[in-house]
């Protein structure tokens, strides 16, 4: 068997041809989740390579948790939840072999999963969050011990069906100040922001409808949609928002039902969407009937604040979510979502029947520290290491060749490209050997085509052995290029 | 149109009838969501009533959010998600209005709301949880201040894919002692008991499998079951258990893939597995390939500790699931899932999916409390005050002539019975009207045949007003049955 970590993906193996083909096929949903993938000889057929080729990437492919083998019946796409009739959970048992893990690189579940468990001494410039060092730390001690001290605070009890009070007067006002009118009695807490999100694909989607997102958008989107088995399609993002005749293509060809964007500072290109698109985007989202959810997570983090979808909107069609997972901490899970008011009621009976509520504990030090102004100058003071450290960034990486995408506003994201089109993947697994955890640009594209990106989390790249590990990693990359596959 | 405030369960009106038969169709999913139903000529023929009378349970269906109507198309079963094709969300807009509230005192979110909306003076005997008095107020406290004090503290980090691994090593040498062997890293943390079923619901199941409950059970067991669009069927609880010819005929006749119950003590009835009971079950999931989650919600309060399936099983086919959520605080929401090793990983993946991790603040609270001896003393008395309580509450109840089922070893919950097949639902709303909280027998029961029983919550149960409240309820009940409908 060839050996794969020696293959660049510019010169791709028949081996490899035939597995990309079927991705592409599950990607496009050409192929659905559970469904029988072409017999040996046809694709032998199709594709005009020797059987014995694609039986090994069909075997690889199960190996990756791709497809299901099933004997005697041939090949299947896996799904998240395909429990064989049998007792077999081939895809899962597959995934949690050790082998596969650098076989995982543009699949979303991987950024996230080396971002969580790789071990504390390991750099991540790719990943989404600040460092706790640069988290309110103390502010969130303080109000721990306030909460401790406080004879009336809620220790043991359920919250409320929306959420605490206090909290969504205090959401209501901080979205009326990006210009999002939402009665608190329009605002439901959640346990984060996947958690708004994940509750709003419920209450929306059925199976089979068709979503769109960003090209690039935020990996977790895609791991997230899966779950809901639809349709993704997406549509490519420019430094001043989603391409707009392109949206307006997949409008017309796809009829989404649901868009999925982060508006203020895009994930993960660090762009703001300008007026002018927010405003067009909104009319066709009109003209298609089109529901759009916008994730507001990064709020905080903006110097000058960049137009609302919902606040154009009136929350008609829009949605807004967010949480303070980025800016204040993720420890204490705390969400929300904004919306009209008459979904409110079903969607609170959903968050009941999926959850029994969110943490009241978690949404009152929110609440304490929204209120505390330590908060208010903490972010200032955020605001102007993240600059700081983004110009550094920038030019530590034209230092390396590495091209920025677009000079974002504000907040920690960075969207770089690599030269000479050097695999991301391949240097990323590359510097993962040597303990820095980069985010390659394909796990956060649909399309696949963002091949030679990386994300960089600018609070994450202070250390000069990101750039140390960096070059290596191209250099490496580029060596690989040159070999014979 | 006639008055449903004064009609009970053993004397329905026609209109009543046609409502009760759909309803029947659609819990059986003869009739599956987004369906059409009859049209009101076939419905009339079928029933031998008139149209008039099919047209005003078609209405009243809609005003409950059971039926949605689409001008010219007729009506059709609502979803969770079924937003009409036109931006109109009718089953959920329904449910929005003030007036329907008293019409939905069979809907097992009904109660949850109930209990946890209503005005913080009302009594709440049918509540599924301890008064915040009984709970372990400054043991919370406390831990909250040394988390505050601890410098390693981890108060902003998004916690690792499993959760903290310190709080699964408590797990595991807890589930020991019920005889459940699952290593820390078999064991996955969640925001919650009703999470974790949510991500193994999602895991196991694709809409349209059946999945078993008891019969009655708990009630938001049927809330989150509906939301995953599987087929529920039920099977009759006895003081020992399922009744196991009837669930072997149920195995035979709709092949379930997953059966949902809890074991140690069993809610709504305080009931308790038989050890011979669990062993036969176990041995008919085998031969029918059925998969079972066995929620352990309630384990911290029994005295004598009852088989746990998982234990005889050795987690082949059986999932434990739990929280601290009843004995400990439902503020800070935590659960686990304890399931074979090779599900970790796809679980874990699902997990991240849709929720990007479980709140590491929430899980450290936990596992400080359970290290604290003073949690396990806290134990020993809330198990003496509730042995107490249980037996004041059967005693109180007994003079006011309503029937305990059984009388639990343990636990708060208590399954009773009103005389002369008084209608449960009638005697809750009569006494929510004077700020006490039943919880009606029909809300657990899927085949609605519990009308006249009443959870009882024993440690909710200690004021006057509560058995006075529910006296006069009962009389006005026994006088509506009087009164010609």
């Amino acid at each position: 068997m060839e050996d794969t970590r020696q293959t660049g993906n510019l010169a791709l193996t028949r081996v490899e041809q035939v597995m990309q083909a079927l991705r592409e096929r599950i990607a496009s949903r050409a192929l659905a989740v559970g469904a029988r993938v072409p017999s040996i000889r046809t694709m032998s057929e199709q594709l005009g390579v020797s059987k014995s080729t694609v039986v090994e990437a069909y075997e690889r492919l199960v190996a990756e948790g791709t497809l299901i083998a099933r004997r005697g019946s041939g090949f299947f796409v896996a799904g998240h939840a395909l429990p064989g009739a049998n007792g077999t959970y081939g895809a899962f048992a597959a995934r949690g072999l050790p082998g596969p893990r650098f076989d995982r690189e543009i699949d979303p579940l991987w950024l996230t999963r080396q971002s969580l468990e790789t071990d504390a001494r390991a750099l991540r410039p790719g990943c989404g969050w600040l460092p706790a060092s640069w988290l309110p730390q103390d502010a969130v001690r303080r109000a721990l011990r306030a909460i401790a001290r406080d004879p009336h605070a809620q220790l043991t009890d359920y919250a409320s069906p929306l959420g605490l009070p206090a909290l969504r007067q205090q959401l209501a006002w901080r979205l009326a100040q990006h210009g999002v009118e939402a009665a608190p009695e329009q605002i439901v807490l959640t346990d984060g922001g996947s958690q708004a999100l994940d509750l709003l694909c419920r209450f929306l989607l059925e199976p089979g409808d068709t979503v769109v997102v960003d090209d690039p958008c935020y990996f977790n989107f895609q791991a997230l949609l899966r779950v809901h088995r639809v349709k993704v399609v997406s549509v490519p993002y420019t430094p001043a928002g989603p391409d707009l005749a392109a949206f307006e293509r997949v409008l017309a060809e796809h009829r989404p039902r649901l868009y999925v964007t982060n508006s203020a500072i895009h994930n993960p290109t660090g762009a703001t969407l300008a007026p002018t698109v927010a405003h067009r985007l909104l009319k066709l989202a009109e003209e298609h009937n089109l529901l759009i959810v916008e994730d507001d997570i990064f709020a905080d983090f903006e110097t000058d604040p960049a137009p609302r979808l919902a606040a154009f909107d009136g929350l008609a069609r829009v949605v807004a979510i967010g949480s303070f997972s980025k800016t204040m901490t993720a420890a204490a899970r705390c969400g929300y979502i904004a919306a009209r008011a008459d979904w409110i009621e079903p969607l609170v009976d959903l968050k009941l029947s999926v959850s029994f509520g969110n943490g009241e504990l978690a949404a009152d030090l929110v609440q304490r520290l929204l209120v505390d102004g330590t908060y208010r100058r903490y972010l200032d003071g955020l605001r102007a290491k993240l600059a700081d450290a983004m110009g550094d960034t920038l030019r530590r990486l034209a230092s390396a060749g590495v091209t920025a995408w677009t000079r974002p506003q504000a907040g920690m994201l960075l969207w770089a490209q690599l030269p000479d089109g050097l695999d991301a993947a391949r240097v990323a697994r590359e510097a993962l050997a040597h303990g820095v955890v980069l985010a390659p640009g394909n796990v956060f594209s649909v399309s696949r085509n963002a091949g030679s990106f990386l994300r960089f989390n600018v609070s994450q790249c202070n250390r000069p052995k990101v750039y140390e590990t960096l070059q290596r990693a191209m250099e490496r990359a580029t060596e690989a290029k040159a070999e014979p596959a």
